[in-house]
Formats: structure tokens, C-alpha cells, sequence
């Protein structure tokens, strides 16, 4: 990894499909957080460990891919909750490697204690690392994680 | 299911990707109906039983997801054909799960005659039920089972 | 399909095991409509559409099977709800390919939605279509379904 | 489980295909005891423990069905061998589960132990419980364990 | 083997479910013999080899057990097709197994050339031999092949 | 087997992991009795059959298996109730084969109709026979049910 | 099938790898027939039916394959064992695929009652038929079947 | 194929995602030529040969279909690059049914040879053919592949 | 979750097997933090956000069934890192399921990104989430998380 | 690689079982080619981009290992059609990774769109590309592909 | 390997699950030495070859761990039976990892001819080599074999 | 085994297909010692324990079949790396069956932990036992093993 991050952080964090729907879709698996109470709350905790944050969110596989690819040319890290893109998306896991920046897989359930199709992550090959199961906290861990691992790249 | 109908139902129609080719599009398992000629008999027998129907079609698998999450706002029902989608996109199954509308999977073809991998639909158990192998008329029958579903569930 | 319907259509309606347990079976899944009065919808919605039917109900398989044998004599198509034969009865799907009547495959419930070894039928590759999910409106659609599928195999 | 069982508990105990040739039948699997010594030794055991019996034997994998839907007229469970249905026979199956009576699966030989097809079995998840491999006494311990289950559940 | 065939054989030949439709049954697959030109056929070939043969066809599964276990108390073999059950029904095969009679398994078709689902016979184990893919001519091979059975057996 | 009991059975009654939190562990799945309340039953009906039993628990697979293979210089029997162990532990089998004891597998709940994983059991095939789903009286049965191994042995 | 046998059927009969050990080779499954036996029985019977017979056998599935080849030329029909080759060669289905002649599949012993890796033949799909389980009358009904096939075509 | 070509052949070149990566992304992998340099390559050796080329390149799986489509009306082939997509999209593949143009498969690493996941391609069975390993020749070699189909299906 | 911490939070810190062994077992994949400095970094990071920690590891999964157990009595949550135990031990995953603390798992490596076996958990089901890839400073993290848990809980 | 060709290229072309019956064998999907056609093909196309061929053909596993270990005497790159061995040699994929010489591995017939067992090749890992479904072409188009391999080799 | 071996070769030996009731336990496949037979042979082997061993027994997976780490500190090499806990244990594997010393697996019996679940080990990819099939003599060979292995990685 | 040696043992060592290319093949996979060093090893280890070989290598199947079936007339014992061969060729493991000695399978690396597909030996059930691992030294251990064989055998 050749990041030499001077001053500030840069994150780039990536919503999935239907994360937008936060709040309304399934809360008893999902939470009662909706999707700008969950980016407010990113969005703080970014700047109290004084990380900047860009937040995006898609439908569109194709767009998240273009989101990724975005990251390049300003990010330090990448924090990415595929939503159900998770399960097939090997065009998503390309672009993550393609990129070679460290990236974090958030989920806002555990997807390994739910439906058997679910437990299974094929992003999770081209990542640093992955939370899951801590509802909206999973993403404000993601990034004291990203904070480790760019530290841990220093040394 | 806490949908109130007053007067008329209104239904979403969603076409997935290439049943824009109908009628081109291999006629000895799709038929000869033209993608416009099946929609001009869905608004027909939709306005027959006094169904107020919006149809869209897209190749895009995000435009679909938006397409779910855009009824919410007006439609007490969704129609989809996921076409190639039904058979990966856990994506559209999470959104229909997201919005809480009744759907209903339709398919021209009987997909469980044909190749393997067509025979499983991971959109399936998030709708209500499916309709599949009449051709066209798969829709039109998909129209009354709304009406089924929606008197169902106000009994 | 060299059928040539003069007049009313006739339809051999064939229920499959423990479906006459309706009403008191698994209420949550099945419905409350008792067999008789799910017997009663269909003669009239058939009779409302100029259709007569034949109604059977066996838990036997071989029966189902002689069931379907016999209607090659008189019926222009077979409505089948083979309930727990639909995932293991490849002679039940062998009798459907034997008589080469068009066949509409019924389930009260969705069951691609439901446990694993329900999302399978080795019935649906010999028949035409299939209706799932909507009660026993299931059989009422069917009822509407073979009439295209005639109509279709006519022009 | 709204059973009130007054006095006698009555269980229908069904023999599935092929336990008619017991004593016959590959002994060394199924032990010596014939079919009418092994229904002796469960009319004794039965009357000894207060238990009145009722014991059909059919190949038919429907008779077996009908024999199913009979009990809930009048027994308090059901204790069912089902032979070399066990692993098939959904239909069986789905039975037990519309009937709602506790039910036991009784197996002669220990069938965990033996060809891998013969090690699951579909009928279990509709059982209260499973008693296997110990001969003819199976039955009997059966007996024993369906008024264990009347008793949990009254308390 | 303890049999002693004094004079003429006996054999059980045994049609499973549909076959009472040959002829009329996908003739591009099963031929153009009927049901009774194929026992014509099946009757003369077994007079001209001195064997005495009783036929039987059932579409229930139960009924061909009933058959099979029939036949231990005056045939010296069994001649068997057993369908569609050929590939699930593991009862049928545990009556042969039961009746310990040499048994050959005949089938019209070469299943091992189809339906990935038909190359598999949970019958098989339990028999001597197979002979499939000939027409009709399957049950005359048949016969000779008891034939060599039961010579192999006294020698 | 070469067991000659003369006088009292004496059986080695062992319990694998988390059976010493029963009551408290999921009493929906394991019932309310508590680990001595279940002890204390065990005793008394073993004492009312004329058995002596020897109790054991631990959360250890090593110590389950220095168990099973103490009991070869006392025991006559065991019955063992493998908890999670059951779905993996080859060594805790291969111990049972080791011994030669007769053995029976015990489980609370009938595991058969729980999730996928706790179908199967690697350990039941070294074992007699298995009793599952009728709660604490599961244990109660095997006892009984080690009498009549025993002395079909003896037959 | 453009076959036009005049006079005299000459069949190529192929045995494949370890045949030549006939008789010595685990006879409990194979028999105690001898190669040469077996190969003077085979000239015997084709001689008496008026089949003339050419017999090659090979360890080398090359070899095999040539003598497929060879046979395009002179015979027309071909009855083959590929002994243990008939679990995955390939390229001797695809022999038999490319010389169109009609091909009877021959084996000893009932390799669908054997190991689960002898139940799947993939040279099946390329020919017209199986014999299997006869001993070394296998082939000598193999012989008949021809008859019977080339009979079929000319009608 | 019905195609006339007159004069020039006319290809639409379609990238999917992350090829507009191609130099910066996995080079050991993918080589060192960016996706200027490929596309100056595809377009000059297109002249060389009287190919008139049109290229395209997105990550939305959408756009790839929309592409798909849009060759119906002015190309005469489709070389075709789905990265990501290929392993999982039934959905590019029904495009390139749908439209029936001839359609090449170009992979730039030999993907057979890799992850287990990437060894299969559900876009494979609706193409014509496929060349893999070649780094960015393999776009090369698909012109005149596609000069190739071209000229055969003339003849 | 009854759970009502007054004052000071109390985490069981488990380790499981060669967890002891960090620093100098395979340090590309497991860092060079030694087993102490990893504990160190876990008492000082505890301290500072006010939770009391204690800490075990051990290789025999029976100790660590009984180091669950042991937490019921004391602790708020448990955070485990199963070691190789993760893949196969239902007992530890049923032992956290007994003791219904709020759990959290992690992994040094990111398991999700590594060979076949280590991408699955069978103690996920039985965890509130999962941590896994960010070195040892997943434990800090988990620490964390086990905050956002309980105050989760708590509103 | 260490390969420095001096002036012409040579290459083996090697080509596996039954294709010495091209023309005669399925022409509808291996065409009308015969095998000398295409022999004099590769060798015009050869001279023409200046490389010396030597072509060998074998229905031998065996004798095509020899072919791949003698070209690394003379040979700089290998193209091989191996035929029905594609799909299980081991063996000759090990070959081909003992002689290190770049291979391309050519198909007549598309066979990613064929049968279920075509589609996987046991020999692709150990080669450099894959070039398929162009017909005979596929062999110049492999000629052409050897040139580009050794001239990236070069650069 | 960074092994220096001065002197004497010492070797760790490790006994798993059962193999302390050697010479008791199923003879047929173990053998009828016993285990002090069998550690008798180790010992007088080592010795006259000029190798140190200490052997070590244990039914507990965490204490075969446990002595594997234990090694590290004065052992060569390990030589393991890892007993029934070769088909699962994970943990074992990575403790081998863990410590890098040379490993060679051994088995009594030849565990790739036994049942299925006997043929994979999970140990092996961790080990330098396996022994398996020659009764205890097996535990001699990897004695010469570690030999073999230090030299081959001091030249 | 009816083996009786009188004075020197006699072994058939047999080399599979590529062994020829040792030395030249991998050698960090296969190591650095040539055919020709191997067997000089072989030939003088065999000496000085009063061993009689020969040594035959083919690349051929069918050859090495022939080796097998040779050994009969001469051979005590068989030593056999089957190569590439061990995971495919059901022919070989049955002429090992057919000629009945002892045979011992060797292999140079560690198959058991490599590539899936090199795990699994379908020859290993017909062999007595197998060595793996040990580099060209796994032959001379493989020689010390037959002496074990032998002897046990005679005891």
C-alpha cells in the first residue's frame, strides 16, 4: 500500500441498494435509524476522529462501480455496505481491486446468522476487512477501522 | 398488510431487461406479441376491472430497484417480470422486501421447464405469488390476482 | 396441439393429497376456505365462463395418475394441484407428458417462498404454466389461464 | 396442542410397505419377530399401559395418507413406521403436519447407521420424535413415549 | 438363491405406472407398440422359452409392491419397469429386496440418455441385472436374461 | 456382542456440552427441567428397572471420550447425549466402535426437524440406536430401551 | 439410421482394460468364466443367431477408440464393455458419437447396484442401450439386442 | 444467420466494467496497456482488415444490454468483454439471444485458469465463441474470428 | 436482553486455539503483535472507555464452552475469537446460545478473504456480529461494538 | 519465459481423439471440414505468417503426452485440441506443465455452450488461452495467438 | 525450514482420539498390537536409527495442541496420528501451521479406501508428507521419513 | 494373501505419466533429482534391504495397466505413483483389484495439500497403503513398507 495520508483522512463511503430505505425497510432486522440519521451520524464521528467523509448511495451496481473507481483519485480508504449486491457482485469486488485501496465491508445486520444466501460475501475477497451486525454503529466502527489499518500500513 | 383501497386499485407494472424485445426477441419461447401490443392489452384489461395501472421497463437492474421504491409512494401493488434478474438479483427481491407492497412475479415463459438455472427465482419469496408460462397473458391474469390478493387481505 | 374445442371447453380439475383437509389444515398458510367451499369457487367461476369442469381429490398417487389418464378421453386440459407429489412424483409428471393435454400447474401457497425442498417441481417441466401464491384464487385464475392457453393454441 | 385426553389414550400405530414381510424380510436387518408377533407384543404393551390401539399396515403410500386423516377423528396420536417412504414422502409428510396430532417415528433398525440415502428422513420435521433401531421393541418404546408427550403437554 | 425350478419358470413380469399407454405415450421416445402388442409379444417370446409368465400394470406404487411381494409364493423370478417410481421409490426396492426373487429391471427408453433425473435408479441396487434402451424388446431380452439367471444359480 | 449381565444392569449415562445449563438454555427447545432435575429422574427410573447408573457431563469432547472408554470395565451399556459434538465429532464415534458397548444416542429435542446441521449425526452410526424429541424423558426411554437391547443380545 | 444389412449382421465386440482377466479377477464379482470362455461363448451364440463377430479387447483407451473407428468400415453394430473407462472416457463416447453406428453397452456385473462411482456411465448417452448384471450372458443378450435394434431400423 | 454483409463488416466492441481500468488495475494480470491503447489497437487493426468498429465501455450492466440492443440496428456483429458480468449475468446473455447477432466472448486473462469462480461463464452458451488469454490480443484475435463466422455462415 | 449494567461494563475476552502463539505464527497473515501486546492493548483500550475486562484463552474447545458458561455469572457481553473452532464447533456456538449474552466474534485475518473452509462461521448464528481483518486491532473494535450493543439495548 | 525464437517460429499442433474423423463426425456441430482440409489449413495459414508447424493427431491419452514432451526439443509454443480428454486429463495438463512452453488450447465447437460436463476444462490451467467455437478456424486463429504470446514474451 | 540439527534428530510423536486402545479396538482394521507394543517398536526404531522421540497421547483435541506447541520448543519434527480428529479438526492443522516445525501425518489404516467421510484430511495441508495403510509399521516409516525430510532441507 | 516369499522380495515399481520429466518438471513442486537419480536411488536402496525390482515408467494408461497385469507372474508386491492418472483412472485401481497384490501408491509432493482436485486418489482403495510427500525418498519408504506388508502377511 503507497498511501502516505498527510494531515486529514479521506473516506469514501459507499451505500448499497435500498439503503436508502433505512427506517422504513424491515426494521426489526435493519433498525429504526433512517438513511440521513445514519449519514448525520457518520458524518460526526468522521469529523470527531477527523476523518472527511464523502457519502454516496445507488441503486445501480454500475454506479457504486463508478463510485469506486471515483475513490481513486482523492480517497484514502474505502467504507462499502454492498447491500444485496454482496452476494453476486464480482463486477463490485473488480472494482475494489482495481482501485487498491483498503476498503472496509459494512453491514448493518449479521448477514452470517441469517439466510443461507446471505452468508456468503464475494466482495469480501478484495477487502481489508469486515463488521457486521451492529446496526448504524457498524458503519462509525468502519471508520475507527479504516483509521487502524491506514496506521498499521504507516508502520 | 395495512393498505386501505378507495376505489381504484393502482399497479405498478415492471418489465425487467429485454422484454423491451418482445416479438423480436426468440418468438418460439417469448410468442409474437410486440412489447407495445402487450402493453396496450394490460391497460385494456387493466381498465376493464377498473385497475389504474403505470408501466416501465428497464434493462437496468438500479432502475428497477427505483422503480419499487417509487411505488411506495402511490401503488397498492406491484407486477414485475425480473426477466434475467429473477434468477440473481437479490437486490430487487430486498427492495420489494423494503417497500412491503404486494407483488406478484410474472413470467411469459414457464421458467421451470426450461434450463436449469432458470428454474430458481431468488425474487420468488418476496412476493406474493407467480404467474408463469401463459405468455402475454401471464399479465393479464396477474392484474386479477392482485384483485385476489388485495380483497384477501380486507376480509 | 392438435386440440379443436367445439363449444365449451371441459376441464378435468385434480387435487392432490391432504388438500382435502383444507380449512382445517395449517390455516396460516393454507386459508380458511374448507375443500367444499374451494370446490364451490371453482364450478362457479368455471360455470361463469363457459367452462365445465370435473372436480377429483386423491391422496393416492396412482390415482392422480389414472385421474390424468382418463381425462385424455374427454377434457381439453388439466388444472393440477399435485400438493406434496409436486416435488418427488416424476410419474405424476411422466402421466401429464403421456396424454399431452395442455396442464396449468396450482399451489395455494407460494411455495418458492417457502421451505427448500418446496421451490422444486419435477411436475412443472411437462406442463404449460403455473399459478402459486393467491389461495384458492390460484385454481380461479387457473380456470382463466387455460382458456388463453386454448384460445393461444388456436390462432 | 388442545388435546384433553379422558381416561384411555388411543393411538393409531401405522405400519408403512414391506413391514407386513417382518420375519421374512432380510432377517439380519430386521430381526426375526414377525409382522403379526411384532402387533401381538404392541396390543399387550399397549393394554398394559392403558393405551387402546387401532393398526393398519398399507404399501400405499395414499392408504397410508387416508390412515393419517382418519386418526384425527379419534385418536390422541399417531405412531407411524413409514417405511421406505421416510425418505420421500412428502406427501406423508405434510399429512402429519395438517392432522396437528403428536406423532412418533419408529424405525426397526437404527437407520443413521446405514445406506446414506436411508439417514434422512422427510417425515421427521412433522414428529414430535424419532425412536430407532431397536427391533420390534421400537414400537413399544413408542408406546411409552407418546404418553410422555400427552403428559408434557398437559402440564 | 435357493430356488429349484423344477420344469417351467414362473415370472412376474411387472409394468409401473403410464406404461398401459405405450403407443399412444411420446412414440418418438417409447415406439409405436401398444400396450397389448407389447404383452402379445411379451406372452409368445415367454411360451417359445417354456417360461409361464402373470402381467400386471399399475399406476400405484402400492399396488406394485402388493405385486412383488405376490409373487414369493409362485414365481422364480420378477421381470420389473418400474417407471417413474424408478427413481425415487426406494419402498418398491425394498419389496424386491424383501422377496429375495432374482429380479431384472427393464426399461423402453436408454434412461441413462435422458433427463439427468432418469440416469439414476434407487431400484437398481436391489435387483440382478438391468436392460434398458431396446423397445420392447427390453422385456424378451428379459426373459432370457431370468433365464441365465436362474441357470447360473443351479450350477 | 459377548455381554453376559448376571444381576443388575449397570449403565454409563453420558452427557455432552451445555446439558449442565439445561432449564436454563433455551427452554422453548430443551424444556424447563433443570440438569438435576433431569439426573434425579433418570436415577429414579433406573432404580425402578433394575438398572445402576453412572452419570457423567462435561463440555470436553476428550473427556466424553475418556469416559466412553472407562466405561468398558464396568459397564454393560451407555447412553450418551453427544449435544453439539453429535453433527461432527468422528472421535467421539470412532470411541464407541472402540469399546464395542452397546450405545444408545440420546437428544431432547428431535433434532431431525431443527436446522439443516443437526440432521445429520456422525456419531449414530456406532451407536444401536437414537431417541430424540421427547424431552428429559428421551433419557428415560433409552434406559428401557437398553433393556431390550440387552436381552435381545442374550436371546 | 441409414443401415442396410444384407445377409450376414457383423458386429464388433470390444471388451476394455482388465477383461483379459476374466475368471481370475475378483470372481465373487465377475464370475469364474474365463476370457477364452467368454469369447467362445460369444462366438457361439453369434454363429448360432448368424451374427458374425470380430473381438478385440485393450487396456489402452486408445486402442478402444481406434478399434470404434475401425469399425465404421465393416460392422453394423458395435456391442462394447469399457470396463472401468466407462466411468469417464469421454473421448470413447465421443467415438462411438462420431461412428454413428449402433452401440449396445455391456457389463458383467450391475454396476448400478455397486460403488456410487460405478452407477454413472458416460458413455451411455452414445449408445442405444445397457446390459448390465448378467455375468458373462451379458453379452450374449447384447448379441440379441443387436438383432432387435437393426430389426427396428429397417421398418 | 441471415446476415448479408455488403461491403464492410460492421462490430460493436463492448467493455464491460473496469476495463476502462485496464493498465492501472492488476497488471500482472491484465498486462500494461491501457484502455486507450487497447481501443487505438482494436481500431487500427479493424482497418487493417475492413472492419468498421464502434466501442463502448460502462460498468452498468443496464448499459451493456442497452448496447446490445442498439447493435440490432447497424452491426453486423458483437465482440463482447463482460469482465465482471460474465459470471453471473443470465441477464447480458438473453440480450445477445434476443438481438441474434453473432457475438464473440473476449476475455483478456485466461480465466479458466484462475479463481474457481471465474473458470465458468453464464454469457458463454449465447455467443458463438470464445477467446481467452491472449491480454489485450484477444479483442485482436476476436476480429478476425468474427471475419471468420462471418464468411461461413455466407458459405 | 435483560441486561442492565450499572455503572462499569464487564467483557469475557475469550481466545481460542494458537491464539497464543500470535507474533510468531505466520506473521504476514497474523501481524507480529505478540499474544501480550495484544492483551495489553485490550486492557488499555477497556480502561479507557470504562469497560472491566477478563481475559482467557485456551486450545481445548471444552474450556472455552466452559468459559461462557463462566461468563453468565459476571459478565455483559462476550467477545470471542473461536480460532480454528470457528468452522466446525456447534457446541461453542450452542454454548454462547445458552448463555444469551450479547457476543461479539473477531478475526485477526479477514477469514472472508481466505481459503474455502475459513469463509464460513457456525458460531455466527449464534452472535449479535462479527469483526473480522483489522489485525489485532479487531479486538478494540469489538470492544467498541460491545458498547453500541448494550446502549442499543438499552433504549 | 525463457523462449528467444531466432527467426521462423515453431509450433506443435497437436490434436487429440476422434478429430481424425472430422467431416464424418457431427457435422452439424464439428462441420464439413474434413481432418486433412484442416491440416492443409493450418499449414497454408502457417507458411503464410511465417511459422513451421508439425502436426500430430492421437486417439491416446498417452501418445499426446509423448507429442507435448518431445516438443520441448524443438518446439516454441504448443496449440492442442484435446478433445474428449479436455474435460479429465490431469495427465495431460501435467504435461503441459512439464515442458513449460506457452500452449493455446483450441475447440472446434464452442464448448462453454454444450453439454453440462463440455464446459469444463481440466486442461486450461496449465495453458496459456483458450480459443473456441470458430470451427476449424479456431486453429489459425490459435496460430495467430502463438504470436502474439511470444511476442509479448519478448517485449 | 530454519532447523539445525545437531547431533540427534528429536522427534515429538503425537497419538490422537482412541489410538490408546490399540490391539483392543476393531483388530480387523487397527491391528492387534497394542499400544505399548506399538510405542515399544517407535522407541527401539528411534533409537537404532539415532532419533530422540517423546511420546504422547491424548483423546482432547486442546491437549494434541497443546503438546504441539510444546514441541516447538526442543522437537525437529512431529510425527501425528491425529485419529478421528484428522477429518475436522482445524484447529490441530493450524496449531501445525502455527509452530512450522516438519510434520508427517500417519494412519494405521489406509483411511483413503475406508468410508467417505475417512478419505479427507484437514491436517495434511499443514503436514510435509502422509503415511498411511501399513498398521503400526506406519509409525516407523515416518520415522525414517523425517529423516529423509531434515536432510532433503539441510542441502 | 496367499503370497509366500521365498528369499528376495520382488517389486514391480511402476511410474505414471511426466515422471520421466523429473528434474526438468516444477522442481519446486517435484524437487531437483532427475528420472535417472531416482531410480539408481531406488535400484540401490532396494539392494541393500534384499530387494528385487524392476522399473517400468509409461505416459500411457493402458501401458501401465499392462505393467500391472504383468506383475502377476513374477512380482511379490507393486510399487505405484499413478501421476496424473491417481485422480481419474478407475481402470488402473481395477487392474490393482484384478492381479491382487499388495501395492503401495507414492507420490513425490504431498497431494493432500495442494489443489482440490489433486486430494482425492481413486486408486487408493485398491492399494494397501500410500506414502506422499517425501520428494523421490517416498519411493525408498514405499520399499521399506512392501517388506512390511510381506512380513505382517506371513505372520
Amino acid at each position: 500500500m503507497q498511501i502516505t495520508p498527510t494531515g486529514t483522512l479521506r473516506v469514501s463511503v459507499i451505500h448499497g441498494p435500498n439503503l436508502n430505505m433505512l427506517g422504513l425497510r424491515e426494521p426489526d432486522i435493519y433498525g429504526t435509524d433512517t438513511f440521513d440519521d445514519t449519514n448525520r451520524k457518520i458524518r460526526d464521528h468522521a469529523r470527531s476522529i477527523g476523518v472527511e467523509v464523502r457519502i454516496t448511495q445507488s441503486n445501480h451496481e454500475g454506479a457504486i462501480i463508478d463510485a469506486i473507481q471515483d475513490a481513486v483519485s482523492w480517497a484514502d480508504a474505502i467504507i462499502i455496505n454492498p447491500g444485496g449486491y454482496t452476494h453476486y457482485s464480482i463486477a463490485i469486488a473488480d472494482a475494489i481491486r482495481a482501485v487498491r485501496l483498503p476498503a472496509v465491508e459494512v453491514h448493518i445486520s449479521n448477514i452470517h446468522g441469517r439466510e443461507e444466501f446471505r452468508r456468503h460475501s464475494v466482495v469480501a475477497p478484495a477487502t481489508a476487512g469486515q463488521i457486521a451486525g451492529f446496526g448504524t454503529a457498524s458503519y462509525l466502527l468502519a471508520l475507527d477501522a479504516v483509521r487502524h489499518l491506514i496506521m498499521d500500513a504507516k508502520h
